[in-house]
């Protein structure tokens, strides 16, 4: 038997938006008003991030972006972990650069001169807890390929990604080599289709990834199922997906989530939230749960608790950064 | 009988400096390692900011500056409100005027170009929610007199002064300025004595002040009383500094506050919160309220009453700028 390689330095990796949120909350007339999309993802322009935040309130800034988000929860349960993703030379990229290594995360990709400044997500929340994001992507889009190299991203157990990314041009071929780099060092690959209009415009990327064998671990929600599988059907639609990941999880909102691996099938109720107060990082959070379990090596079934944990934590404050001391949360809950 | 002059455009005009709190909770043996002056306000220059930045977990942004806050919280009772402050031409200075803005607040004092950057609080926030500030006065030191005009300032009903601005030494000469101003109109004075230490410097100034007549409404809490009085007893002191402004309001953080006006005194209990999570901005929210029911004419009872509502809501929520509907808080105990 050969000596196996020395253990990976990091547990995840994650190429993701660098993004800073800016979120204040609104009423459900003003989200008709200026005519957004409730619950939706859209990518805003200049002028119109402008305008939107001229009609935003009062607001608050917290540190964001979908695979940073997921970071953050892995980190703070205990997780190592690195970060790839492109903020501006600017006060707002210090503010992304300070919050993900403050969170003991590795982050090394330099800082861009000049225009577009760092990406923000001017995010709407509505009394009910749900978040009306609008993405201005900024230097986010500009991610080169020369920022993650073969080696930095063989470092890592799994590499995680969000398809968030798909939408600017240079990620989303700096993320196909980095696709390519975990495979061939032997890594796990975990993928999160992050949004339904994403799959509008991408789906046929992520289908071919899917039938291609590049994608371990994949992450959805009701709606992404049925936009990737085009049926509006819960059951027929994961009975579709499940077969082609070798790992695939689902969550529901208040239904829990759903995971199905190796051909059985597994199930978590969501944790109890006293009040949604801001859904924002929902996916996120129990995307870190269930991807700390599953780099621990624990069973699915407590995989899925973790993240059913950590979304609750996430959804009971604004802000898709966990405030709570995620590990004693997980630990009270599994011991 | 002469008729009155037509009735100000504002119930008040503050003057303050213009900051965007970075707050991140902390362990109490933070605090000691880096330090820091528990509970208090510390002057930081640019490498101190830097240093204690990188010591600080993952933060969140959110407006801060004394006499701003107690606009934000008057704004959202209802009270019609102006700011004036100095920000730098930034990312920071865009969120600090976004969000006293978007609180229907007028503020009209032009961003300043160049170095130094807008004003940043960096604050570490312990498990009892106490906070202990660390302020990078940054562009905020600029404010110009030239900001302030008496034609501006005579629109007022009240004009609003915080003691921190005693520090940067432009501002204090804009405040002198602004004071005569208002008492050339005939406009109240308030004047909120923001620190023990604020004291320790410019004790002498404010006594002046005092002295001379040139203070209405005195805000201060037992720390900042025992430090103007140089008593340490609270009815001492209490009854030293009564006589000499019209109206005296003390806050005692757990028991509630005491106003003393026209020789008579009032008290009104701490509203009960149901976990204090963060400290930063109690007496500027209790002034909010307190002036809320003053210009409104209210009944000093009410309006102690009111400022407690308000101190409370802003205790129980991390940042200085309210999250509830005031408003509705302040309506409902009253009805």
């Amino acid at each position: 038997m050969s000596h196996p390689a020395s253990p990976p330095a990091f547990d995840v990796i994650a190429i993701g938006n660098a993004i800073v949120d800016v979120m204040a909350p609104c009423d459900d007339a003003t989200i008709v008003r200026l005519g957004l999309l409730r619950g939706g993802m859209t990518l805003v322009d200049t002028d119109s991030a402008r305008a939107l935040y001229e009609a935003m309130g009062p607001a608050r800034e917290i540190s964001g972006g979908s695979a940073a988000n997921t970071l953050a929860g892995l980190a703070a349960l205990g997780a190592r972990c690195a970060f790839i993703g492109q903020v501006a030379d600017d006060q707002l990229g210090e503010v992304f650069a300070h919050d993900i290594r403050a969170g003991g995360i590795a982050f090394a990709t330099p800082a861009r001169a000049g225009d577009p400044p760092t990406a923000r997500c001017l995010i709407f929340v509505t009394p009910d807890g749900q978040r009306t994001m609008n993405t201005y992507l900024g230097a986010s889009q500009f991610l080169p390929a020369a920022a993650l190299d073969a080696a930095t991203i063989a470092e890592a157990s799994v590499l995680y990604l969000e398809g968030y990314l798909w939408d600017p041009e240079e990620p989303r071929a700096a993320m196909r080599r980095a696709i390519a780099a975990a495979r061939d060092a032997g890594r796990e690959v975990a993928f999160t289709l992050s949004d339904a209009f994403v799959i509008a415009r991408h789906g046929d990327d992520f289908r071919a990834m899917i039938d291609a064998g590049e994608i371990d671990i994949l992450f959805a929600n009701e709606h992404e199922l049925a936009a990737l599988t085009g049926s509006d059907d819960f059951e027929e639609g994961l009975a579709a997906l499940a077969p082609q990941v070798p790992v695939l999880v689902v969550t529901r909102s208040e239904n829990g989530a759903v995971c199905v691996t190796g051909g059985e099938r597994f199930a978590v109720p969501a944790e109890p939230v006293e009040r949604v107060v801001d859904t924002t990082g929902a996916g996120d959070l129990f995307a870190a749960g269930f991807l700390f379990g599953h780099v621990r090596g624990r069973p699915v079934g407590e995989s899925l608790k973790f993240g059913a944990i950590c979304a609750a934590e996430i959804i009971s404050h604004y802000g898709a950064r966990p405030e709570a001391d995620l590990k004693l949360l997980v630990g009270a809950q599994v011991a």
